[in-house]
């Protein structure tokens, strides 16, 4: 074994529900994302060396998402000798921008390049679900699949697990302002009633509809027309502070649509060029502006591309 | 005036809810269909002088969809003179294959044509639904909305009205098996509960985006795993007699999906092939077979074209 090999994967930030596609639909970021360093040891099992980014977050293999998803690999491959990890976090915790998704797709993809390709990248979405799992106590992969696959991604069905990859039939670019405020998913989900009203599913399933076809035949009025959440945006928007002021400057600025990512509280927008999702960005921040609430803010295409590869080393003896 | 000018438009069955799109989808078959012929009449205002096909439709303008339509659309434009209509029905009543949305289209063609085409065909759609209303109390757009276009047609929202022509971007041949027992809407729909639960909206909506990515992306495998529909089905079926042996007879033969048609009791399956289509046919005419309760049944392709003029006849003065 030369222990000296290192993998350095990235996976990016996610938006997840896109509004209309609650729990089926997500879409990635080209940034900002997570590192995972990797790296294989003599000894058995998994541990983490380094978390940098962020405070708080477990070194414990058992605790954190990236030590859950590559203990699973090592024992469903298993494989005898053990891995280091290192995480280096460039997106904030409880964002509602896939955090713990973009960590889990990093250790997914870095211990696949490290252990030689078993899997494909959509075979990988399984194993970063267990991250998840970990984090949030169900097993989601409306971001971890988007994280791993880039695009688009369509989860038609949990049981059986059916992922589906739209790509990027059409160009788009995403705006994200993340107010300052820590939103836990159990809580935004806690808030959700266990029934919805006939009339609304009706509704919501319509505009998913409509964004799958404008998504697929490159159509921006009909992805503008379709990007309307009637059940829990009014229930979990009030959560977010400023959020239908946000919203509203937003579509004045000429985005697509807008709506909470994930389950909050940061915002997206989706606009069909880059000028208009800066537009967007700066009509967004000027609502927190003068709110005295903190806001991050990000502008991206949404990439082709998912998790991949940023550094591999295989050093030699001499100059180990 | 010319009065001695006819117009005979057709129109064909289409099958709505297609599944997991209760409300919004719906798509043309190429038969059965219904007929109206019109001409124009020195005297204001709707005759109807003949309905042939079925009896018990009354000639009564405005007891008859085919006459509401026309009278509707007389008025929005202002228009002095008035028509004598004939509707010859294919499509039996009751049956959930749009009976009274392909009549209220044919009207609606029919008469598009006889005033010099004012609209588009997809403005017809509206005037359409004013037969809908008649008829069920509510005006619907899934029926009528391919029976004119043609093809998949979704009906994004009902406010404002966004009817979004799908067309046939794949082959697909559709089965319909009719057991001769008459189901009215009202019935079928008001055992529907008013709330549905959360988990199951979510399958539904993940299930329609995988059907129209799967008809989008020309891929059969995801349009069969996506036929489903876990909502309305289990309560629906039970009004159908024989329904889940004939669903499994159509699977079992190689159809991608079965399910019922709009509000039944008709049961639609689509298939790959004819070939395909003709023996799902027969094995589910074969669940009949021995039951005692009569079936008609029907294999078409589903057409790009909805509705369309069959006969035009200006006929010379000296000839006439």
């Amino acid at each position: 074994m030369k222990n000296s090999e290192f993998i350095k994967a990235y996976a990016p930030a996610t938006v997840a529900n896109v509004c209309c596609g609650f729990d089926v639909l997500g879409f990635a970021m080209e940034h900002p994302g997570d590192e995972v360093w990797a790296r294989k040891k003599e000894t058995p099992g998994v541990t983490i060396s380094a978390v940098t980014g962020v405070t708080g977050l477990s070194l414990d293999p058992t605790e954190n998402v990236i030590g859950v998803v590559a203990q699973k690999m090592l024992s469903d491959l298993k494989i005898g000798h053990g891995v280091e990890l290192q995480l280096h976090k460039g997106l904030p915790v409880g964002s509602g921008l896939g955090s713990s998704a973009a960590s889990s797709a990093a250790a997914a993809y870095a211990m696949n390049e490290l252990l030689g390709k078993p899997f494909t990248t959509q075979e990988l979405v399984v194993y970063a679900m267990e991250g998840e799992r970990k984090a949030s106590g169900s097993a989601h992969a409306d971001n971890v699949a988007p994280s791993l696959l880039g695009g688009f991604v369509l989860v038609r069905s949990y049981d059986p697990l059916d992922i589906v990859p739209l790509g990027v039939p059409v160009e788009l670019y995403c705006t994200v302002v993340h107010p300052q405020v820590e939103l836990k998913t159990s809580l935004a989900r806690s808030i959700l009633k266990k029934d919805i009203p006939l009339q609304k599913g009706i509704r919501q399933w319509g505009n998913l509809a409509g964004l799958i076809t404008g998504l697929l035949k490159g159509d921006y009025s009909l992805i503008g027309r379709s990007l309307h959440d009637e059940i829990f945006e009014p229930e979990r928007s009030v959560l977010i502070p400023l959020f239908n002021q946000a919203k509203a400057a937003a579509i004045s600025a000429g985005a697509l649509g807008c709506g909470i990512s994930g389950s909050g509280p940061s915002i997206f927008a989706l606009s069909a060029t880059e000028e208009q999702a800066m537009a967007v960005q700066h009509a967004m921040e000027q609502v927190y502006g003068s709110s005295g609430i903190e806001v991050k803010s990000y502008v991206t295409q949404v990439p082709d591309q998912g998790a991949r590869l940023i550094e591999q080393t295989i050093l030699q003896p001499a100059q180990a």
